[in-house]
């Protein structure tokens, strides 16, 4: 086997595994906002996540992946490669132009899927699934072109953005900001005299399988970003994913129990995705202890985010503005800090700062407007909204006409007292994990 | 490091790999299965999948690998190669043998867990036990054999399965379409006057994690057949593989959503797996577009067969026969029409149409007929089917000793009244995701 | 590109793909151990495990992966490297150090978690996260270098310990019969007559989740241990890692089945971890058959353990001991019978098994003693267990101010009656999953 061909063969599957990982993380999505929401829903937040993963990558092979990554016209907008054809020879030739295009549409679907979270518990459904057409067939393309494509104007100003803080997490977490005030709170979460109520989390334990999935596949969308595996960096920028994450988590916990003495599950995953987001941009480009700063300053930035939109009346059900939106701007501008080459702190110079303060602002403001834009000509064919009815039934009856759990009848209670009659004579005493007997 | 070593040992990581991802999407059969029956069955089909893997793996490991993959017997039968001893050297030299059986092991193991679902709620637990000894030493090794073994008859014919729509889809699919019918339907699903009632899925967001499971592990199962790293169609499995689910579970989504104005859960994940049973055969032989039509043409397809079973009153709690049986027929018939090389629609040869025609017909018989003698001979030793009062008990209970949930006090009450009595004095309004305060 | 850097990039990314597996296994033990307890203390178990990762992560960064892994000073102790830095040139050069520290990493946190189970639902969280840093930064480091460190005393004494039956599941199994002990056992459990009452799982689906991620993840913990991917033993120690698993959860299935008449799934789960743990020491050095030995003979061993913990009256919510404690220094002790190098009953030498019961001796009993004096020392500083009022009312109303399950509105009881109404114009009669019609 020649070594051409060994390299070739070795990055296709780094690329592949990691953009599976990636492709894995809207399980992650799903559950994780199932569970931060209110029952009556779930079955709704996992259809928006289907739709995400079935239109978005469908949307993103037809149109999105051409004009993000396509030939470049004036450092704007790329104009090949729709549907993998045409012209496509700027691509790296370190892997296939499909294991390319695998791990950008995973990206592309990751983006999109920020938003659901924001207009949970009351977008209407095919408001939804347009939407999710126009951003990974355009608005995410276009924004991500100016960063990652072939001669984008923000990446030839400087800007540096390894794994999307901007290009993903910032434009999708402000256009999830629009998305919530659009459609509106959900009915009863601020009355008339300003007082909030919240809505308890349906299910923590589902809500924890999602996180410790996007955790795992966090791991492929940083570290596979390389789309290379002889990248030295490699390595370094897993521990870097590591080492924020649980910064972000670990001062989010400490806030709440220093702060309100009980460490708050909520705000621990959402600070360990806060130390994920603030870190992609920076991953490959800073060293551990940066790392740890930024995903530590994270954590409780997220909080501050989640504060500062309650007070504004906004009603984001998962926290994607401040995780996604507040804290993927954040670690866009530390890359402009603390980057080993051109950062501010590290070398004095100002160019990387200024570059990356332009590109995510330039970045958060295109999603803000465009989103903006598609919502209200969206609304001009469709509601945005459910109706007040729907929403009270809950949108998995009204619009999925099922009901996200069904018992056929109660659940056992617990403690079995010694004295219970058992069921059925084989269970007398003998189970492993669920005894009852005297000695 | 020389290249050969560093040939080898990249192929073994990658086999090594994605055979844990497909050993990991038993976890995904089990939580889709126990989210789409009733409560009170879902400990009992985590154990059948347990004992699918459990009894699988040895049975497999002892009996079913040389079969499948010893010294070829006139095209029909291996003969070598029990307990990985004796003459494998037939075996490709690009991987270890003890990776070839992991990920061997683990297609096994995933062929008789189609079977599981199709007969939920109602098959006696030692039968079913007896039955996956049998399928996975005997049954699928065999007609396994013919296609994939050494110098297999269907093979010479012609016929390709590149990663097994019909070797384990349509084999099981139908098989469990056999073991349905011969356990009958569950009490009260069909009554004497011909109406049917369905039971509503226990759990959605069980049945969305397994899901998510399954789809993540289908790209190890497709990408890893080529059991070489090296292989250039590495990334357009993958492509194919996403492109053929999205499109499956597209259409069925967009079918529920146009015929019945709402979008059905059930049927986008029967849509989705729909699509990524009938790429298998083809995904490294057709093109994204021919991707793009099986898989969209399987999703519709699916729901005909899921309309065709209920019409004959077979209970198939899971729509494993229309997703596995009909779709893995389905994909099996398309390369026929598809495949770059060979395929009737590209080509405009008819061999290898009629090679897919015989094969997937040959085989699902030999599982059809396989079946039936091996369910009737267990049921010379053991009940088949559960009693009326266990099955009405559920089999969790009457077989297992124990309920799937069990709550000690009732869960909290929702929405928080914002005048609510907190519990405990810590939890006074500071909750960042559960707060409950006046402004 | 070199065979060099091919070599590096291709170790690279395996140390880095098994690395985030095995980070994926606390995602495992969360849910398993969530599932396993009584709901009202599944988010304070979460949050543990939360603790885990965070603080863990943290402290074996700054101090642990120096003791552990830094230059060694007379075969006790590491003395460098701590946050990466200083003298690590004995490290091996396969891998960049960063990759080395991140496998690392994942395993050291892996171990603090085995301990999290045993003292559920009653240890005081700010205790807890006290211990896991002592662990994580110097207890199962110090051990640790013993073993795996440069010039560690029990290697020099000849101890075989490939992926850590002891190093981390017996020494953390031990320590969870420390933590068990002086905590106390649960309110209930047992009364002052010595009867006991056993609580049920709360959630098996969910344990079952947490089941197959830690299967998943074992993978990369046993092969990944190889920490190169040119070692010819990947897809041995995979295979053995596979079969002893199921031979464990097997021998422990058939075990309640023939013992009880029914199934166990509590065992069953128990039995599979059993065998995970007590094939570490030996996947690369044992044969495929010893791997089914050990790990079906680890299966009745975890039972036994079991009823031996109960007749002492400590109590193990999850079976942390049996699992980790007992199987870990069963499964050592194998390799000195078994190991194809070195066994008695390989070779006829005593010299291996000796050497493995002393580490294993040696390891356990640092485990229980620093355990000892680490909790003693904490409950100077916070009270190890919560109040008795808090454990009533369960851990997660009490010190996360969140209940795990929330529920609006009762949900949907079935069956669904064919005359039933339904809600919603749109689910009449449609729903592919959940229909009730008549015809």
């Amino acid at each position: 086997m020649s070594n051409a061909i060994l390299t070739l063969g070795l990055n296709t599957v780094w690329t592949v595994l990691t953009a599976s990982m990636v492709f894995f993380m809207e399980g992650g999505f799903a559950l994780l906002e199932a569970g931060f929401i209110r029952q009556k829903n779930q079955v709704s937040i996992i259809m928006k996540v289907l739709v995400d993963l079935i239109f978005g990558v469908l949307a993103f092979f037809v149109v999105g992946f051409g004009l993000m990554f396509g030939k470049d016209a004036h450092g704007l907008i790329g104009l090949s490669g729709f549907a993998l054809s045409g012209h496509l020879s700027h691509l790296p030739a370190t892997i296939p132009h499909a294991a390319y295009w695998l791990f950008q549409a995973a990206f592309a679907v990751a983006a999109v899927s920020i938003v659901s979270g924001a207009v949970a518990e009351r977008m209407n459904f095919k408001a939804y699934l347009l939407y999710v057409i126009a951003m990974t067939a355009v608005i995410y393309p276009i924004s991500g072109h100016w960063v990652w494509g072939q001669n984008g104007w923000l990446a030839r100003l400087g800007m540096e953005d390894f794994a999307g803080s901007t290009v993903i997490h910032a434009m999708a977490g402000f256009s999830a900001l629009v998305g919530a005030q659009m459609v509106g709170a959900r009915i009863g979460r601020f009355d008339a005299k300003g007082r909030e109520t919240a809505f308890a989390p349906s299910n923590l334990p589902l809500a924890a399988i999602g996180t410790f999935v996007l955790w795992f596949g966090w791991f492929g969308f940083n570290a596979g970003s390389t789309l290379n595996a002889e990248a030295t960096d490699i390595a370094p920028i897993a521990m870097n994913t590591m080492l924020a994450s649980v910064a972000g988590g670990g001062s989010a916990m400490l806030y709440t129990l220093f702060r309100h003495d009980r460490a708050d599950i909520g705000a621990t995953i959402n600070g360990v995705l806060a130390g994920l987001v603030s870190i992609t941009a920076g991953c490959a480009f800073v060293g551990p202890w940066a790392a740890l700063l930024i995903g530590a300053a994270s954590g409780v930035l997220m909080i501050a985010g989640t504060n500062w939109l309650e007070r504004l009346r906004i009603d984001d059900p998962v926290g994607a503005v401040p995780v996604h939106g507040v804290c993927g701007m954040f670690g866009t501008l530390m890359v402009g800090l603390f980057a080993i080459k051109g950062g501010l702190f590290t070398t004095g110079h100002w160019h990387l700062l200024l570059a990356q303060f332009v590109g995510t602002v330039v970045v958060s403001l295109w999603g803000i407007s465009m989103t903006f834009v598609t919502l209200k000509a969206i609304g001009l064919l469709v509601p945005l909204r459910v109706s007040q009815a729907e929403e009270e039934m809950g949108l998995d009856l009204a619009h999925h006409g099922t009901a996200a759990s069904s018992v056929e009848n109660p659940v056992r209670l617990l403690p079995i007292a010694s004295s219970a009659k058992p069921l059925h004579a084989s269970i007398r005493g003998e189970s492993l994990l669920g005894r009852s007997t005297e000695r």
